[in-house]
């Protein structure tokens, strides 16, 4: 059955396949998405120093061919990190092999692998599988179904979103999958988001575009801190819808702005939710800082915390350990002037704990999504945005500790 | 049946007793260090920007009498923290209580408070226990034995340790004992550490050992990354071995700061011991950085991995967590330079997985004692002390989450 609705729009000029190459014992291992022409390619990777070899090739490739970009091969279950040379020369491998049967040249084909780390990977399997994972790619929702299926490791569940929005007159669609769940057994695994779009954006602006929404999307979430070294976000923009080319400014751009950043952050909650071991999406509002990158370090403290993680595990109002959470992050603030909400409930104010109901309060949080707001107090009556940042995180359980502690067999 | 046993050289003119005043149900939970002629005091506090009013009290009563101290009382079970103005007035009623009845001044006299935030602490409860407390102190192991029970919340044990040291012809002595375990059930627990001597050491000279000396032990540990509300670490030197007054450097201060820094290593090395849920210590040693800076945040970073903590917990050889964890950190190097031995097994090298048995390395990981050693080899061939840093952690289990996650009832 197809998770992806039969009607959804699938962007015009993009097709999916999926393949079983045997790198995974039962599930398949192996997707491509293709533009049929050249399309427009934005990317973000990594930030960690140690970077996957996939990753570095397809930095080079983004260098050479970022506006002329026709696919992505994805596998799972083989990370190709810390694999020395042969690594290098397994993801060349990978993109000449697709490349050669799109009939394109290899910096047109981005990689992405994700999996066991220091394992190498066995690129035969992969390169005896391209072209027939080429040939048999499809335009339709199932197809795109299948993908989102084949790049999974411990997700728990697909993950996948579509939009569309009217730009100069052309009904434009996008459409985008994700996988992730933290790191995983038996080693890390990876954030992968892809989007596909038919709208026509030139490579610098949509590049600019996703630096932006991936900050308050992709790279707003945490699980557990840990970044990955294979983590990689992929927009291809073939503008096979026929609409105009978008600038960079303009309504126009906000519009297909809004569009993606619906999709990248419907795709980021969806990796915090599936959160391994998760029971509860647990969303980090911080006011009131000096600035923005203020707010940003004192949410992603708290977001980081194992106290603050295994309390909202327990549904406790444990707001001490959020105030001790901001408190050691770095950022100065008098915590007589400030104020903590959890699920609504306004549980410290001025330096003191407020008076409210405990049971009432665990009842709310036992909710599915859990809203924290924290207001530092350090300036007030600022505009909504400055000072202001919101991180979201999952709760952390014994679930998590059992599925990361267990020994690689 | 006194864990301190009964031979142990107490140092002299320092007396001890603890007494069970309310706070908590059944176990002692006051505890009272007195020296019986002024002492100079050093202290280290919490740098969280959340500060408990005890903390708060004894900063300034630092500020006034670091040079003639004479007294510290300690409670568990409540770390009077955002209590608002009633808790520093708790905090200055419970050091006068015990300066009325020790017949000093106020800020002669040092507080320290453990347990629950925000609840107003009931210090009725301190000041009609305090003078039968000061009346009934002992210059004894047994008495010092108590103390180390009483200022325990979830710790599973006591934690002490003595040394003595030859110093200008007479044996001086040292006796410590610290309490903390991660943080607690149902808010944040506190390290705090005590230490006394009967060395002569002026104010200064004591607080510039501390700093240096902390910095190596108590502040080189991490349970779960979280700094509470009220760290605190005291060292009373009351002079009372009739030693010559130690100086600011010379054999005389190197060695007796070798004699402080033992005490401190073993109850620091105990805290983590008795991390909330641990099974093993893990020692993280990272070499080969740029500056000891860079080596102690590359530690710190892989120390603090919930993901290389689960891996611990598993006594799983996933070095691909801590290349990771290394690489995240911020401090730049070349993975194709680094090594990673793990237990004594070299698991990574030069960019790629070492060949060893994983068998064998999951027995040596069963250990109560693991240690990893990261070389970045951003620089090679220095001396032993440049570019090094030496972390302590402690595994990552499900009974930790269990002891954070329960429901405050």
């Amino acid at each position: 059955m197809s998770v992806v609705p039969k009607g959804t729009a699938v962007p015009r000029g993009f097709s999916f396949s999926s393949a079983h190459c045997g790198l995974k014992k039962r599930k398949a291992d192996l997707a491509l998405f293709v533009s049929e022409s050249p399309a427009s390619a934005a990317a973000v990777f990594t930030t960690n120093c140690v970077q996957a070899a996939p990753v570095c090739l397809s930095r080079r490739h983004m260098a050479h061919a970022a506006s002329r970009m026709r696919a992505v091969v994805v596998n799972s279950g083989n990370a190709n990190c810390s694999t020395g040379p042969i690594g290098v020369k397994a993801s060349e491998t990978t993109a000449a092999s697709a490349a050669q049967a799109l009939g394109c040249s290899p910096p047109e084909v981005l990689v992405c692998s994700t999996g066991v780390i220091g394992v190498p990977l066995p690129v035969g399997k992969l390169t005896r599988a391209i072209p027939d994972l080429v040939a048999t790619r499809q335009p339709t929702p199932e197809a795109f179904s299948r993908v989102t299926h084949a790049i999974m490791t411990t997700d728990t569940r697909p993950k996948w979103a579509a939009a569309t929005c009217q730009l100069g007159g052309k009904n434009v669609r996008l459409i985008g999958c994700a996988k992730g769940a933290g790191m995983i057994h038996p080693n890390m695994a990876t954030m992968l988001a892809f989007v596909c779009t038919d709208a026509a954006v030139p490579h610098r602006v949509l590049q600019e575009a996703l630096r932006r929404i991936a900050s308050r999307t992709f790279n707003a979430i945490s699980v557990d801190g840990d970044t990955s070294t294979n983590d990689s976000v992929i927009v291809l923009a073939n503008g096979a819808s026929g609409c105009t080319l978008i600038e960079g400014s303009g309504t126009e751009f906000e519009r297909f702005c809004s569009a993606l950043e619906s999709i990248c952050k419907s795709l980021a909650l969806a990796i915090v939710q599936d959160g391994e071991g998760a029971q509860r999406v647990i969303e980090i509002e911080v006011r009131g800082a000096e600035s923005i990158g203020d707010a940003d370090r004192v949410a992603r403290t708290i977001a980081n915390s194992p106290l603050v993680k295994t309390a909202f595990a327990g549904a406790d109002a444990n707001w001490g350990r959020i105030l001790a959470a901001a408190g050691r992050s770095g950022v100065n603030f008098d915590p007589e002037g400030a104020e903590i909400r959890m699920a609504g409930i306004q549980v410290y104010k001025r330096g003191v704990a407020c008076k409210f109901d405990e049971r009432a309060a665990h009842r709310k949080l036992l909710g599915r999504y859990v809203q924290v707001r924290v207001d530092l107090g350090v300036r007030n009556g600022q505009a909504e945005s400055e000072g202001m940042a919101r991180i979201w995180t999952c709760d952390f359980t014994a679930e998590y500790v059992r599925i990361n502690a267990s020994y690689r067999s």
